[in-house]
């Protein structure tokens, strides 16, 4: 018998009743604030990814020389594919370009619960602005995504890249040391966190104020420390107009200002954020971007850019966990021939009653009215219908409802009206 | 500047409006026959492709070694997937089968026109039955999903090839010579064929009646010919059986019998057919499927099952040439502020908007209103509204339709009721 490869999932009808909804609801989303659907290959230039993030990623993707001998792998995300689409074809295009798409993206990673190695994004870039209305816009829609797919409690928390490190140095922390401390900062290790400052030889009081300044939302506070930097005032500016657009035009109450957001990539430039479920635990965090800087080290003109990206599956593990139910694709009728020269004629009525649009199926295994009427109730069938000599003779179906178990006699013609 | 890799596409927003549309209708009509959707992963182990297909089809996939030295494979087809995952998980589910799924598709293949590296499938497996009214409803399926997309010219033909090996028989062609001459039919490429059954000394009354054989659709022709078989004649009465089926239960009165359609696959082991869209010459074939042998090579109880698949690009590229035209997904709304003063209260009317299903934009550039007109325009919105400060106090919208240029002014409250 033949596996499935390690770390990937088949997803059975069920698993993609709610995938195909919870899809088509984000659709809708992206689609109702303006963005345009695009699409990009599975695979690309192996250095598009290294370009981005480094040499040290080829240790976490699926990387592989194609025939030719080009060296190619599976995205492990899709912001670098479509800047990579952008700068090669729609440089051109009327500014701002809003587009947003799903895709699968993969990663060579030791699996564990929730993290899969091949997995579902949806996302989106928004193309030649930055303005705070921009910036509160994307957040309000991915915000609104999220909440759209029914999903009951999350929190949204916006920080800001370029007040941070103006903090590190009003408190001298170096390049290096900021380098190993930011991913302390964006997994919430404040423990670890503290360690390392006191290792850097801060005095408390600052490794206090410090981590005090990572979760704080009193803006007044984080004003006092930048206070010296014109552009982090600039930046702190942007991100309370951000959150007023966010609270008064989207009415959007539960957003949190937190400098304690860093994200893990380092191409950001200012405003971060990030949606949590918090019923998730470790894995709570299901929506993370901000604006970054990546067109011009792909080759094309700078321009101001800002996204996002949805874990997808985890969204689903989110909705599971709140015991969200999905609207499920029901067959309306079964249809059942008694005998087997009523096959033709039972193929017939199906056939009519799916072109009115009705779901149907008709027993094809040639079995019992019992055992068929089993197999009906086995795919969750709503309606049977049972066909014998005399139903067609009179023009007359008999359906039975299959969860009441009732009966009724209907003319074939006024079914299928 | 990076480049996309060979013989991969990106797809624009017209072009996703389009694929969207056409997966969804074929989505639907798979639902109204009863099927459901699944979906496996993107790889596979290397193993269960040359297992269906023999060690050469390592020539023309994208196979490579994972880090912890596995074979995997980018999927070149997905009927083998969907054995597998019935094998491994869903042997013990009430049969019949019915599934269906879409997905994309890689050949390690010279890129040429309308052939790709990447290429998208749809298609089902119909497991646990191979009755006569089973395969009718499967090709009654697959001539419904093509039609339902709006494509108006298709072809139908249904051939057998037990019927053909039988022929094959009586005529004295070897195995090793049927294997040679089988590519040929599937090509049609007569003139090559003709010149191989000259080399095995065939005589020219017998090239000129097997050549016809695989022509025609005359019933009486093929049973006299294969009259000593029972096996084969069983075979063209259910043949007969299916198209009759086809054109009085289904009316699908466009289907033909014709023996010279093979499937380029040895693993079919009746029943085959295959849907044209003659205008597209060569790559003509959209759709082919037929009754096959898979479940137990992959280590499963041996059942009957059959399925197709539909080159969904090809499908795409037929809509095209018959000029088809899709529905737009038009923006509703584009909001203009008149100056920055305005962009909170804009941004509200905008999520308003939204929020009554209305889909909706709003000029994130701060730039003038005619830039914005313009915008709104090379955007392709149905309407714009511009926001100034007399419209915010007398609550009042002016709303102008963008292709008639007509204006009319209307109250915030009535507009988002």
């Amino acid at each position: 018998m033949f596996q499935i490869p390690r770390g990937t999932r088949d997803f059975t009808s069920k698993d993609m009743e709610k995938r195909k909804y919870v899809e088509q609801t984000m659709r809708r989303t992206f689609q109702n604030f303006g963005y345009k659907e695009i699409q990009t290959p599975t695979f690309e230039n192996l250095e598009l990814f290294t370009k981005k993030s480094g040499e040290e990623i080829i240790n976490e993707i699926y990387d592989f020389k194609d025939k030719g001998g080009r060296k190619l792998a599976l995205r492990p995300e899709l912001t670098a594919p479509v800047i990579r689409f952008y700068v090669e074809k729609l440089q051109m295009e009327p500014k701002p370009l809003k587009l947003f798409y799903f895709g699968n993206c993969y990663r060579y990673d030791r699996p564990q619960k929730g993290r899969y190695r091949e997995f579902t994004q949806a996302g989106c870039e928004l193309i030649g602005t930055d303005n705070p209305e921009a910036l509160a816009e994307l957040i309000a829609l991915a915000y609104t995504i999220i909440k759209n797919t029914g999903l009951k409690k999350i929190n949204l928390k916006i920080g800001n890249l370029k007040i941070l490190q103006t903090i590190f140095k009003e408190y001298n922390i170096s390049k290096e040391q900021q380098n190993y401390i930011t991913p302390l900062i964006d997994k919430k290790e404040y423990n670890e966190l503290k360690k390392a400052l006191y290792d850097y030889d801060k005095p408390d009081e600052i490794v206090k104020d410090l981590i005090d300044l990572l979760k704080t939302p009193d803006i007044e506070k984080i004003g006092k420390i930048i206070k010296n930097s014109k552009d982090a005032e600039k930046e702190l500016e942007k991100l309370i107009e951000i959150t007023n657009f966010l609270k008064k035009s989207f009415k959007i109450e539960n957003c949190k200002i937190e400098l304690g957001i860093v994200r893990g990539l380092d191409y950001y430039t200012g405003i971060v954020f990030e949606l949590d479920a918090p019923d998730l635990g470790a894995e709570k965090q299901i929506c993370g971007g901000g604006a970054y800087k990546l067109v011009s080290l792909f080759g094309g003109k700078e321009t101001p850019t800002a996204g996002f990206a949805i874990g997808f599956d985890r969204t689903i593990v989110a909705l599971d966990q709140e015991k969200k139910s999905f609207p499920e694709n029901r067959i309306d009728y079964y249809v059942i021939p008694i005998d087997d020269t009523l096959i033709g004629k039972s193929l017939e009525i199906t056939q009519k009653l799916r072109l009115k649009g009705y779901s149907s199926d008709i027993d094809l295994m040639r079995r019992g009215v019992g055992k068929a009427l089993k197999y009906a109730n086995s795919i969750d069938a709503k309606n049977s219908i049972i066909i014998g000599p005399e139903e067609i003779e009179k023009k007359c179906l008999t359906i039975k409802n299959m969860e009441s178990g009732e009966q009724k006699t209907i003319k074939i013609n006024d079914l299928i009206k």
